[in-house]
């Protein structure tokens, strides 16, 4: 059962929980942004779905309402951020107008980024550079779901990679993509359908294909992109690895199966080697490399070429990278964003807790 | 039925046959040294193998042996390089080293390359970064071989990406990869074998799957990594294009449809948005982000916790990205490179054509 919600009256409900948990006015609507933008573009496991679980992070003292976000270390085109223990998705965006504003100077700007939490969607953060004629950016580490091609132990979260590309007279590419076959929300839909998983998406606790989504909480694993060896799973593996690394070891975070969990109700990994979850956003100017009036005409013309491109029978048309997301906005944008059962609960939770009151449903 | 042959013996035939078609000294060394570390690394694909390819370029008059690489724009972080038509083997390095350049003064450095061609492995010129303690990156576009996610076009090469992170104690990682689930070469493979591709690997000409390597001769496409919607196929499809932007649309190269095909006999594209194929690499100093020790001990770690995790029950290890390719190094270092018959008969042809002496076989 859903109900949907006006955006409007989300926004203002998320706002006034990150305010009754002390976060200031400016963070609190900025919290509220990127959160909803995943709503807005149809990615709901990141959305206002994950709300309570930032407040429990809260009440667990793992984060912090009101951090002060400051660069430990610089350099013309780089910087590298602790995040003092913020929400991500308020340290995430901090971080990626710094690198936006390096860009500005020197032509590209590249930001690590270490003592954070979960920013939300990758797509936020890199989507920020468009506005300045920029291509955008933007990479997480995240809680260990992931086992490396041959392996049985998870040492990789979802580490999804966003970047985003300006257009002219075109919406912009935006590529926003986990590093597994499938992202971690699609698993938990199927585990509250108790679906069957395609094969290649999870293994058991003994590294055998499996199908059960439920295999995942009985000490299976995702699966990188690629799903196995054969079908280049070793390529997902690298992928994931690579974000961990740029996040993490650059700047400072913890890596690998040292990345704190997102329920606050898991414990934190022992001999942890860094501080918090990492990221690492970057910005280039296309006019750092050609004038950006001959840059949008080419983006223009490769995204048509796509998107004419001739389909395989039964299917509708090519995609470009960023258009089901839009696409979904739009329509929510006018229609609301409908909330599952469980996530009404949850606001009503946070609701009685604070005193927020609750929106009403469309 | 293969040969073997010393390393030092096919770089004095390479670099004899690069001086024939008109290279500088300098140019022939430098071409031999990056077309022969694929064989080094056992990418037989992209080594010698293609000596005689690069030889068919220049006589069709679409490579020129004696480029003049220049900047076209820069930025204190970034630059465009034309390559002036000249080997890839040649035009990538020279590219790779102003990027290193960049990053010595700026942090980072990002350059974009047009005009050039098929420029061997990815990997020899991302590591170019690792002496210099920086992260190196490499990607080039190739001829379009891999149809979008939906689509019985090929509009993609396979468009590889390679990055290197340099470590303390421990080898560096090195992820070099097609953005396909199956390099070409793995699919010659198959094809001299009349062997069996895996499903995933290729479509045939109407778009379904298939498992007849000989498919891509018949209008069939390689598949980007995932193969299939299900299995992420979008997200391997969005990096080739990621891929595609950056080289090209980026630079002013070439995309999609129109990235000038390798074998010489093959007639161009009509309507060339661009000047020759695409590259793009990047520098970053690992000290623009934290103290480099601190780094390097950091990237040990995560070495050493990633290759000691636990296996799937009859593997043997799990392997960090560019163990195996350092590990055949080793041997063919020591026991020299085995060339396939067709190869040597190539040799052979190039031998006669410019009087060079064959190597002789070990």
């Amino acid at each position: 059962m859903t109900r949907t919600y006006s955006y409007e009256s989300l926004v203002a409900f998320s706002k006034a929980v990150f305010a009754a948990i002390g976060a200031p006015e400016a963070d609190a609507a900025l919290a509220t942004e990127v959160l909803l933008s995943a709503d807005l573009r149809g990615v709901d496991s990141h959305g206002i779905a994950r709300l309570s679980g930032y407040v429990r992070l809260w009440d667990a003292q793992r984060v912090k309402a009101a951090p002060e976000v400051r660069v430990i270390h610089e350099t013309p085109s780089t910087a590298t951020v602790d995040g003092d223990s913020g929400l991500g998705l308020v340290v995430a965006p901090r971080a990626m107008a710094i690198a936006i504003e390096k860009a500005r100077n020197a032509g590209t700007g590249w930001v690590s980024v270490q003592n954070s939490n979960h920013f939300g969607i990758a797509g936020y953060h890199a989507m920020m550079a468009l506005e300045h004629g920029m291509i955008g950016i933007a990479m997480t580490n995240a809680s260990p779901l992931v086992a490396p091609t041959f392996s049985i132990e998870r040492l990789l979260g979802t580490n999804p990679i966003c970047v985003a590309v300006p257009a002219g007279e075109e919406p912009p590419f935006v590529a926003d993509m986990a590093t597994t076959t499938a992202a971690n929300g699609k698993l938990e839909i199927l585990q509250r359908k108790n679906g069957v998983a395609p094969l290649g998406w999870i293994q058991d606790k003994v590294g055998q294909p499996a199908t059960d989504p439920h295999e995942l909480k009985a000490g299976g694993a995702l699966l990188p992109l690629g799903g196995d060896r054969e079908h280049g799973s070793h390529k997902g593996y690298a992928l994931g690895a690579i974000v961990d690394i740029f996040s993490a070891v650059l700047s400072g975070a913890n890596y690998g199966p040292w990345v704190p969990p997102f329920p606050a109700y898991v414990p934190m990994p022992t001999g942890m080697p860094g501080k918090g979850i990492g990221h690492f956003f970057g910005a280039m100017r296309v006019d750092a490399f050609r004038p950006a009036a001959e840059f949008l005409q080419h983006m223009d013309q490769w995204i048509r070429r796509f998107r004419e491109a001739k389909t395989i029978e039964g299917q509708e048309r090519v995609i470009i990278p960023g258009d089901p997301e839009r696409e979904i906005e739009a329509v929510r944008r006018a229609q609301g964003i409908p909330l599952l059962g469980p996530v009404v609960d949850d606001l009503a939770y946070l609701s009685e807790k604070f005193g927020v009151a609750l929106p009403g449903a469309l």
